[in-house]
């Protein structure tokens, strides 16, 4: 191993495709944009709805369009890899629709389509606790994929929508991961055995994820990581180590979680049942998310994205292996699933 | 036993509450209410959503307030015990707004109120597949209540909304008499012993509803009962007295599930998956349903429920216990769970 260059990393960097595939912040925030434009990255994977239903989702895509008038000199919708690759070319950030639940669609598999046609390419099967297709990781109990969500995965995979199960329950991520034809991802967790939360995920869904050629995006939020509220960018490249280590360095990406800008309100929608009763039975009320460093210091926002290619380059990752983690997995799966 | 005199069953029934505990037929038929109100029926549990949302809930409940003012010489709408009776003593046909589904309140508890506001006094916690409360008697798992299920349960004993698990799964039936406050009811199925079914209900929940003082409500549809298509007003009869047999003369209404008028459109949509999806699992689409006597001959419409008092005396009831059945027992239900 050699000790790089600041020079060479800045180089690696600034030639990498770098994609966040989890980024949960205020959109109503322009600081939000600023710091992803300043921080080089090439793509996110943009939350368009949490708890949110059918109307409301649109809604919130509205807005989007509206985003995109607005900041065109730094924002560009993606939908595809052309687009992904036109982004990267102009310097631009490209904003991918994703939703971290399977609400918007309510009760109707049509409405998939829809999404898709207005660019929704990532959806989490459930958030926090159970929709119609299946159960979240803090559900009283999980028994799987109903008859819907197995039906509901078939659509996904048939539109090219990815299937994101970081939210999700142990089973329901097990069987929706035997049930898609196509590999599937967790956009933002870590290894169970390395941290144990609800939140990250079991050693049997990490290798069933592998098996099938998916991606795990190790995540940067502190809560989910053994240093807790200390954690510095030193201890997330820890726990993508860890990653690397369980699942190989074809199936690492990253997914920040970044919450920038979300006030107090955000937190208790997200913390609360069924995203309307806060507090919910999974949330502790005494903890002030939107007080507490929720992402390393060092790496607080994406404009320190840049030092984090050049901490897993001075870890050791090869160049190959750097611009892998930083988004060529991301890419690699959005291809194998993203029909076009 | 003595013979009642044809005269003696007429007074009886002209005097007794005639309760059907559902009806589902098509609200847009004036037939319906022709038939409803030459049968001398008291009060109906009728269906204001099966597989609606919020929005199409409240549009259908507005239809009904059009019909109230449209048929206001024979139909009222029934809110609380005093309107029930009210309606008997005026000889109108009293509607009490039921959902046979939770679909209606999507994922907020709050519109529970709104829709007891409204005149909601019957809600079916699942209709045939999953929602977010628990499960429902065609899913292909039942693990029970939800958060959301349990604090749902919660609100309805709290409002004063009749809990109903006629199409609901095993384990969420079980939970939900369990973890209600008040008696509950199974408004339409049979003895899954009597009949095997999944509509018709385990010896279990049975026992379980008696202990708890519930009442369920035998049902004519012919496809729960063992003679099916070729079923009589005797068969029905014979279900009745199978019902009596296992949970006693206190906890045995009549809930036939009438669909009177129902075009093919109406089978489709409740026999699809999330009501969305034709054919689902759970239908065989050979079955032309809107042409087969789902009804018994001789009790195939709202007019015949004199005949139904009249066998009911005929095989051997008292008329305290025939008028228990035909209404009184769930009448003494709705003074225990309304909150007025």
């Amino acid at each position: 191993m050699t000790t790089p260059t600041a020079d060479a990393a800045k180089q690696l960097y600034k030639e990498a495709i770098v994609i966040d595939c989890l980024n949960v912040s205020n959109w109503e925030s322009p600081a939000v944009f600023q710091s992803l434009h300043a921080g080089g990255v090439t793509a996110i994977n943009a939350t368009v709805a949490t708890w949110e239903n059918y109307q409301e989702t649109l809604d919130n895509i509205a807005a989007w369009f509206r985003r995109f008038r607005e900041y065109n000199d730094i924002l560009v919708q993606v939908k595809t890899i052309d687009e992904l690759l036109q982004a990267k070319q102009n310097g631009k950030v490209g904003i991918i629709f994703g939703s971290q639940n399977a609400s918007p669609i309510e009760n109707d598999l049509d409405r998939l389509a829809l999404f898709h046609a207005l660019g929704m390419r990532v959806i989490q099967v459930t958030y926090h606790e159970r929709n119609l297709l299946g159960n979240g990781c803090w559900e009283r109990r999980d028994e799987g994929l109903s008859n819907f969500g197995v039906d509901a995965v078939r659509e996904m995979n048939a539109l090219g929508i990815l299937i994101d199960l970081s939210h999700v329950g142990d089973r329901t991520t097990l069987e929706a991961i035997e049930q898609s034809e196509k590999p599937v991802a967790i956009t933002h967790a870590n290894a169970r055995s390395y941290f144990n939360h609800p939140r990250n995920k079991t050693d049997d869904a990490l290798k069933l994820l592998k098996e099938r050629n998916g991606v795990i995006g190790a995540t940067s939020i502190t809560s989910f990581l053994p240093t807790q509220f200390e954690s510095t960018l030193e201890d997330y490249v820890d726990a993508i180590d860890d990653m690397v280590e369980r699942v190989g360095i074809d199936h690492v990406g990253v997914g920040t979680d970044f919450t920038q800008d979300q006030p107090t309100s955000f937190w208790e929608y997200i913390g609360a049942q069924q995203g309307t009763k806060y507090p919910s039975t999974f949330v502790n009320p005494e903890v002030r998310y939107d007080q507490l460093p929720m992402s390393p210091k060092g790496f607080e926002t994406p404009d320190k994205f840049p030092d984090l290619g050049a901490a897993l380059l001075k870890r050791g990752y090869k160049p190959d292996e750097v611009t892998k983690i930083l988004g060529r997995n991301w890419l690699r799966l959005f291809r194998e699933v993203w029909v076009e």
